[in-house]
């Protein structure tokens, strides 16, 4: 049938290298209109789409989209929003549909991309080091204040309004043989490595000292919220990635992404995901620790 | 990129003769909870987005599913739904987004499908033929009666509940050259016509007279309502298409597929959709005559 991979990973990957995934994104779940002016809604569904392509080392080449809003100006600023963050990553509109309704602002993002070499969950290898582009926890940290009924600081906001799909880090990552295994991270640092470790039928080993807190969600949330955010809140859209010994060279990284890359644990026989607080023991992790959306089946 | 043909007809086509399109279908808009099962509800809004393949001639591969609904057991029902028909047709689920929402139920259905040979809205030549496949009208008089507070009778319901996406049809009809524009009919007919038309840069003749109306439209609305029904009720999923004189044989296609096919209209040089009601003069064919989902906006 020419299906190269099914569900299970960020994305399906069909004959020729494209790669598919799908997105909801639904007000009163994963946006109130409140947080943000109609444009930022449809760049940040977009956006939240590319990931996807990201976790799978994809380049994005089109989207389509689907929008129930309740009047034509929504629809049109949302519809915005959506070409600018499709034009910024040079991919292009594909098709969509439209529906006027009186329930919630609804955007279904369906996501094309191009890969000779797809990044997957399930190549990490006991002996492999653990990774994390950029910072954790300000989307969350977002999040928080405005459930809160604040304001958040500008540099929240805009990791939540603004998420950048890392996809040109992705495809060099995996086109270079540096990453094994890989995942976006969008359900939450400890959940996503979880996807890794049972795809890959592994145990991994969070260093959560290693973790690299986003210093906006250390001066709003105080250092152990920040960490829970970092650990557990999701939507932060780095990647997370294995690699071996030696293969993840942070300066080079950061000279030609303008990003950091940082050691974040290991990996090594077994299951689950175990957390390492610098004590004697290890924890097991647990995934419910800190979620904004309850409301979230998948 | 390999983008074969983007956004303006049923579905776009990417490199390798893949062809993908998006299709929403959401409560108080394309349904009501009660008129149908949440199974029927699932079945359904693949069926109708897997008409977009047939409209492209294009043999049906894999689905992805998004589903905002309220309870778990909603989603489960509707799921099994968009099995048994991605399954009816040989497609696979290939991925899928999962959302709990206390507004209307919500399904996106992305089809994927493949094909050698797209079918096109824009082929039609001036000397072709009209011609269309089934009965129209018998959905229409299923929503008339569910509008007007009454249950329709088990051919309309059935018309609605269980739509018949004409994939192999359409693969036949242009496979074959027999079909030079092709669409399935989602808007309604003379809608649907007026997008050959504009595609082709072509006028199009409708003899009303021709039009095969569904017996249960006729016995249910009466002559002059299932007519309108015919003509401006969409959701028929039937395929419409222009083909050269001779080019099709009713009797073999009928025996092929256990379907009628009809001829309707001509094509001529010109623009726009008319109306041959019998008399002397032609009509301009309006789309707004007979429309259940105002709330449409595509």
């Amino acid at each position: 049938m020419g299906i190269a991979l099914g569900p299970g990973d960020d994305a399906a990957v069909i004959e020729g290298g494209w790669v598919i995934s799908t997105d909801l994104c639904l007000e009163g779940v994963h946006f109130e209109r409140t947080w943000l002016e109609d444009k930022e809604i449809g760049f940040r569904a977009v956006s939240c789409a590319l990931s996807d392509l990201a976790a799978m080392a994809a380049a994005p080449v089109g989207v389509f989209i689907s929008i129930a809003a309740n009047e034509e100006e929504v629809v049109e600023s949302l519809q915005s929003g959506c070409r600018t963050a499709a034009s910024e990553v040079g991919a292009v509109i594909l098709g969509g549909d439209l529906s006027r309704t009186l329930g919630p602002v609804f955007i279904n993002v369906v996501v094309l991309g191009s890969t000779h070499r797809p990044g997957l969950r399930s190549g990490a290898l006991p002996g492999n080091n653990i990774w994390v582009t950029g910072r954790l926890g300000a989307t969350s940290t977002a999040v928080v204040v405005w459930q809160r009924g604040g304001d958040p600081p500008l540099e929240a906001r805009e990791a939540f309004a603004q998420p950048s799909p890392r996809c040109t880090e992705a495809c060099y990552l995996v086109g270079e043989g540096i990453a094994n295994a890989l995942i976006d991270l969008s359900d939450g640092l400890v959940g996503d490595l979880g996807h890794i470790a049972a795809a890959s039928g592994v145990q991994i080993i969070l260093e959560e000292a290693s973790v690299p807190v986003a210093p906006i969600a250390l001066e709003v949330l105080g250092p152990e919220q920040a960490t829970e955010a970092a650990l557990y809140g999701g939507e932060d859209y780095e990647l997370c990635f294995s690699a071996g010994p030696g293969a993840v060279d942070p300066a080079y990284f950061k000279e030609h992404f303008g990003l950091e890359v940082t050691r974040i644990g290991s990996v090594r026989e077994g299951c689950g995901v175990w957390i390492d607080r610098g004590g004697t023991r290890l924890e097991p992790a647990e995934r419910t620790g800190f979620n904004h959306y309850p409301m979230d089946l998948v």
